[in-house]
């Protein structure tokens, strides 16, 4: 309901940013800048890093020396000439002027940057993060405590499915042979599509979806997609589950053993009192 | 590790977009459009609309009607007019060569730009998402499977703290005043609030820093930050926190009763037998 919706604001515009192949300008290489690296790494892109050499966290040094995607020039910020074909800036220097520069230089030239330490030199921020194959998870809390989205987000790793990254993964690739086989963007296909993948995902749970296989797919698609229906991970294949042994945890062992020597005592008491 | 980190790659950058009083195009008004709208809205833009009446999803009109940050036309998108003073695109329309046609003009003019399902004219995509207040989460399977995204959602969101939005506000009104009491970006200064914060953050649960008031960060500051500790709640004038009556739960009481029963008849049987 939109009367509940409103007010709404205060937040940030929560974004999966796109880098496949684009050109990424770090400048910097201390401690943020080397976990800014391995972030823009995840994502594919090419790096240039600017910093003097005496400066690189030993993190740094080893990104730039195992990566070929990585570009290292051993001297400060040049100016707009190290701006040139770049698709993002981010800089991570204690340099608050010289940040502020960068950031106004960006700016003119559109490309998005983010300057640490400065909220209001950043077009974006960073958040804490969870990775689990394709599966990725931000926690923001808008730049009021990074201490907090750090605990919220170990909460966050404790909850998730163990099997989730290669769920997703596995369901990635159900869904591209399934647009392979019935093709076609939006329209009536492309809701068929949308709600045949949902009810896929609601049937099966998890820990199966992770089991699926190519042949297993190729199943699921024939005997599932093509009449309409989900079969069972059994009907196509799937080996089945191996049924966890329930162990009696020690909240049932305790209040069993007690109500045991309760009961036993009061029995035995009662029959004494009555000899 | 670098060696365990590398390879890296597969995956999107997350980010928390500003987009405080920035200016965003929404091209459609439907299902997909209507989300757009509240996710930007979270964001504090101003947001115009461009679409035919008769494409209007009910709530996309809710939103035209009550709020103050949306100008709407009633058209389709007429060109390169409508990119004018424009920070950002979002379009959802099923007319895949228009959607097209508005994506190269973006990037032309370097507009950062999302197409409601065509991935390769997307700069970003967007996530299964969670807010608190402050705090937001993100989801993303990175385009393979939004209905997994979620999923997984539901179970975040039953994982989170209760009062986590709270505490985060609380949180960062506390920093902002450390931050009036001893100000200055980077160095030594900065290092040592940062350290402080995080020690208020792990001596204080979730629960407790929801309850910090004015009165209360002021004692903090005065008698935690001026002497470098941190005091307990009640120190600060915080009240204790009720104790959580423990109520035993069904899987305490059935084997309770059970092995009350089992004693019970045991010493029952053992007396009637050896009478």
């Amino acid at each position: 309901m939109v009367s509940d919706l409103l007010p709404l604001g205060g937040g940030s515009l929560l974004l999966a940013w796109q880098l496949k192949d684009k050109h990424v300008l770090i400048v910097g290489g201390g401690d943020v800048a080397s976990g800014r690296i391995e972030s823009v790494l995840v994502a594919d892109a090419f790096i240039t890093i600017v910093c003097p050499s005496q400066g690189l966290h030993p993190l740094t040094k080893r990104f730039i020396d195992r990566s070929d995607r990585i570009t290292y020039h051993d001297r400060v910020f040049a100016g707009p000439e190290d701006l040139a074909a770049v698709d993002m800036v981010l800089t991570a220097i204690d340099d608050v002027e010289k940040s502020r520069e960068i950031c106004s230089l960006c700016r003119e030239l559109k490309i998005p940057v983010n300057v640490a330490d400065i909220p209001e030199s950043c077009d974006f921020y960073f958040g804490s993060q969870i990775r689990d194959g394709p599966l990725q998870v931000m926690i923001s809390t808008n730049g009021r405590s990074p201490k907090l989205a750090n605990l919220i987000r170990k909460r966050i790793e404790q909850s998730l499915p163990e099997h989730a990254g290669d769920a997703i993964e596995k369901v990635g690739e159900l869904r591209a042979q399934l647009k392979e086989r019935a093709p076609g963007v939006g329209g009536d296909i492309g809701k068929r599509r949308m709600r045949w993948m949902i009810d896929v995902c609601t049937s099966w749970d998890m820990e199966e979806l992770a089991l699926l296989d190519n042949a297993m797919m190729k199943r699921l698609l024939n005997d599932g997609w093509e009449k309409n229906t989900v079969p069972k991970l059994e009907e196509v294949g799937g080996r089945e589950r191996r049924t966890p042994t329930i162990k009696p945890s020690g909240s049932v062992i305790v209040p069993s053993v007690i109500g045991f020597a309760i009961g036993a005592v009061s029995v035995g008491l009662m029959w004494w009192t009555r000899r």
